[in-house]
């Protein structure tokens, strides 16, 4: 199996942007944490980033027939992008959406996402724990 | 005449992203009925595409003096993009809006669009033929 | 094939009523240039127009079995007839929503259609030529 | 004891329009029924039906002095009507609003009806027997 | 000058109607007096009652050139119909609105009119008052 | 066939309480009249009220395989019970909902029903009558 | 008879401000025709302007006991003065509320009025004909 | 370390209810396979359901002191309960909130959590594993 | 005369949560302290504490004929219950509504309380002493 | 210690304005019984009041470092006033906010308060009572 | 060149008022400040301040014809005042609005301006620096 | 010091777009006088502009560091983005929010801003001058 991870808007910030939220963990940190622990379950992964909605967009088209699986953590385009739901609903891949904070504890217009109705599950809060329990869950799934 | 056609995000996908929505016909299909019309009906059309909110935006401004008229589906973008509203009325070129599906009878983020206000026209839920019927009336319209 | 076409209020004022937004065109003029492009099309079309709400819905019901496709223009009962909603529902006779001015760009209250949701396409903001677009799209949808 | 039953917009249609969510039976059938019924409980029941809000007010007002009590199915106009409200207001004659599928499972204008605050009473989902138990809870409530 | 006094749904009711709330006058009182009013205002007034949406739609057509002024009172109408505000608009004649009570003292929906925006002024809460007040109005303005 | 009979919160009040909007019929009175009819139709009923959201919850979870039909009046857990309607939906026993009084002529947070949506029908309004009506039609429906 | 004509913010600006909106009439010029047609119905009218709410409810106050009658247009206290409003309940004396523009054709915050449910009448948007049209209207019910 | 798993109302259907949306899986095997998974990563895990509000209230409050963490699937009390959510944030232990299906694909009223905002991470939609991934992600936040 | 003393859900957990915001007086310190003061006013006080909505109900249901006054705070069911507002309203007897800390100053959720409309007092934010002084006030309007 | 005692709009009237809510007490006859309590408890109370907002402006102001502690009813500005407020919130002076009807169950605008969030606790719908369990519970809380 | 600087509700209190918010500045610094300020760049400043909503109307209406510019703070009468905004329109002098605070960062009811839609610009959030800037701005703007 | 001066969408439009709205400047002009203006003040400035969303995010990223304060114009990403707020708040430099025309006299949804919340002050209104002023009120926060 093949995942890819994907992390948007401001997430290369990691380990800069307000420690006090996110930890001090890079964004580099936790892709290479989730490529290990996908070797362990068997799954290849890769990581990209990007700020720039139409470069996710891109990137999830170019998926297709690709990976088994999508990672998603969208950063602040999580609450504002149509076009990267509607690229996630067009590739057909099951995606699991990420939050390390708890996005119901921050502002309102953090409260709702536009990518939940076509991801399959989210995991919600558990700061970088987020993303490995996100990859386990996402492969039990497809498992069965 | 010269006219612009622009697609926007996701719709490089047509053919392969949830056909029972959208058909079988790709994008590629689609630019060239529109061209093919457009040499019938005397008009010169360009056909573009792109995911990126802000090279649509490029596009559009870069559209100044150089064509008549500009046909658009910008996919996604329609619900949220108030910059490629702001584009279309700064570049003063009339514009017809144009949708595939029958935006009124999907989720209800896509009921409404932000770039109405500024096209002088809208053609929704005619399938792939939405994009022959706002050529013919822009054309018709720009001819009075 | 034929087609029914029905206006609904205050449309029979087209000539006279707010020039500088529908034109001097009168409805007769666009009745008949509906009939006649139909004609072209190989389609017999009648026109029929009514101010009443209750008469549109009887219009609607007799259409059953008698036309393969609708257009329709409700004017002002567009955004507030469940009625005439419900009678395109129950005739299952293809439908397209017809409006000549952009409807978008005037009152709030004009924003919304409660017919959209039951017509297959519509076709906004052409003026007269709404109503040929219209037309040839239908034929074009059910020709398929 | 008199009652007149006044069934609204598209009923008419029933037993034609989406059988799956009303059924085969015709409205005739369903106005017979409830005449039947009527003799059994000792009520002469006058069963009308129009598509016309207009034709139906008339109908309300003249039923001043002349019906014990009202059966009303006014099907789409149950929604938007002030005009329908105001004549049952005006009538003071005891009113049941009746509907034969459950109006909260359906679209979400169909949830809120602007006749239940001047009806005494409503019974809603049991498809042609929802007339009946009218009729029998309006004869019940009346003979106390 | 000429003037056409419109009362729409449930009006012909008045004397009967809910005495408490708007007297004993009957519709016929009313309109005597104020076409008596005209006369003393040298005014002709013609007087006309509808519960039909569309008939008050096809009058206030017919009013075009023939009459100076509209007074309107349409009951109901006056919330929910946008078809009877377009027919105003469409035959541009001075128009005032006629409430006998007090709209902002009754139920919510009753607290806005759709035909406000079009007309020139309105009278509201003097009860048979408000339509020779409001005669008296129209005239002061046109004699301008 | 054995039907279930579930009241819900200060149902057991009846009789004492508000009188001037419920009558002097005690819930006893009520049961006992609803299993009599239930003897005349051939369908056996068990009668159960509880003011605790979560026996109520247990009580219909128990019914599952037991009981053909359910009837519900759940008092004030109408407007604000999530889990009475999952249980509802769990068992998928068809149930019908009842209520005594009108509950659009109340307080605002009453005119809304949680329960409706998981519901087949209801009777509103009828005062004790509404559990009779409700019984005879969900026998009714049953039966076909 | 004996009747106090308040004025509120902004209306002793009449004749200077927005004068495409309000006409060149002064305020004084309303107040001696109000005062003058006062005197020919019989009632003793006097005028009164503040662009202080706390005034306004002090002047309101006082005149319990001394005044039949009040005329008010509050300017845009109307909006926005729940103690103008109390005021008014608070001395129990008929009232009607003045609005020269009609304030439903204006910016939104202006449509609703808080003093509208303590006035027994509105006269709206006759310009400086308002004025004498609500004396003339209270005269007559007064004199009921 | 020593956590509570508190399962609330109409999750003792699971394996019944509406399989096709929770599976066959019931309740005691998911909470076999917590209690299994616990031991695996050296955490004692008891496990409690309940249907009632007050009862799931009364268990939280005797958590206090005695457990590390707790695991919650609050059912439809997710989105009613204020009580569980003052009960959560009074023990002050480090709670993980957890939902079989992804909340944010169904009704709108289960779009909201109340309870979100005093738990530190959420579990959305991977069925049962959604459990055994809370169950890891509260181990690994607290060994931190 | 005798009152009964309510406290609902989480109360019994005073003096150990979130002592800054409810400070370290138990529920026993505040029962035993409105019982004395009772004494001193010649009053009976019952004192009596549940986490359980239906047993609040239960509750207030027994008070009828027992009691001549109520003191509730019913904590988190403020917000949420109709059930426990039915149960006052059903049983007449006077009550008054407690909160120690001022609602208004937390999320926004607790701003509004169901019960305050079949009350007939508030005293809010005194801490403690709310409950004292809502002992003395109602009293007070009971010797009246 | 030394409080300040303010009344707003309208309290003025009282005895006088609508008894049958406030009952017969005079403002006179409040502020005495309050500066004779305060007596009792140690405390000097200055009782003002003003139906302009302006000078409620002025003595919240003036009162900084002259008194320990405030007693608000701003009647009618309790809704509206944005600058009472914050002029209270300026002086940093304890203070309670006091309503003697129940704000709750009168109209809808009177259900919000903007002072709430700057004052430490309030009374409301103990009638006259309101201001001296509003002068003890300030007495107590300061005497902590 | 003349300009009056108003300062509104609580603006007398700078240097007071919550330094954590506004600094300790006196008003009359600030005044100082800009009437220096106003020296140098040509204008004669006249600074004027009062808590009274009235006499800020009062002082505006008295500006027409004396200034060629107005700078106002108006302190809370910003969110509700519609007279200001009137008085403002009414007069006809090109305005300035100012907030020394980011009026965006703090309660939601401030995050509006009455005021905004009449004046030309706003300087927003500099503390007392934004009143030297909207002097400097508005005499670059009436300069050209 | 160094400062950024970054403009958003279609800001490269200026001089040529709807010039009765921005002037005929264009952006050059504009950036040269804010770069000409910092050496008077002693400031480095760095004009940038572009049109897409995540450049913006990518340039505000790398100012981290490089630069004591920014400037934005972000154009329409001002009501839209989430994701240059975001970044914002992540580099955690002093910001300054301009807009060259009044936001609050346009369409409703130019009303609110994104940007607001994080950045420390705002300019709205004075076309060009905005951009100084802005420069110019930055310096003086940053040299206190």
């Amino acid at each position: 199996m093949k995942f890819l991870l994907i992390n948007g808007a401001n997430l290369n910030m990691l380990g800069q942007r307000e420690p006090e939220k996110y930890g001090t963990t890079t964004l580099a940190d936790i892709e290479n944490s989730v490529i290990t622990k996908g070797k362990e379950l068997g799954v290849e992964v890769e990581a990209w980033q990007s700020n720039h909605e139409g470069e996710i967009v891109d990137k999830i088209q170019s998926a297709r027939g690709k990976y088994d699986g999508m990672l998603i953590n969208a950063g602040g385009y999580t609450h504002t992008s149509v076009v990267i739901r509607d690229a996630i609903a067009a590739v057909q891949i099951p995606t699991v959406e990420i939050h390390m904070t708890n996005i119901h504890a921050r502002e309102e217009f953090r409260h709702t996402s536009l990518l939940s109705g076509v991801c399959i599950a989210s995991v919600i809060g558990f700061k970088e724990q987020s993303y490995l329990l996100a990859l386990e869950g996402l492969v039990k799934i497809l498992s069965k």
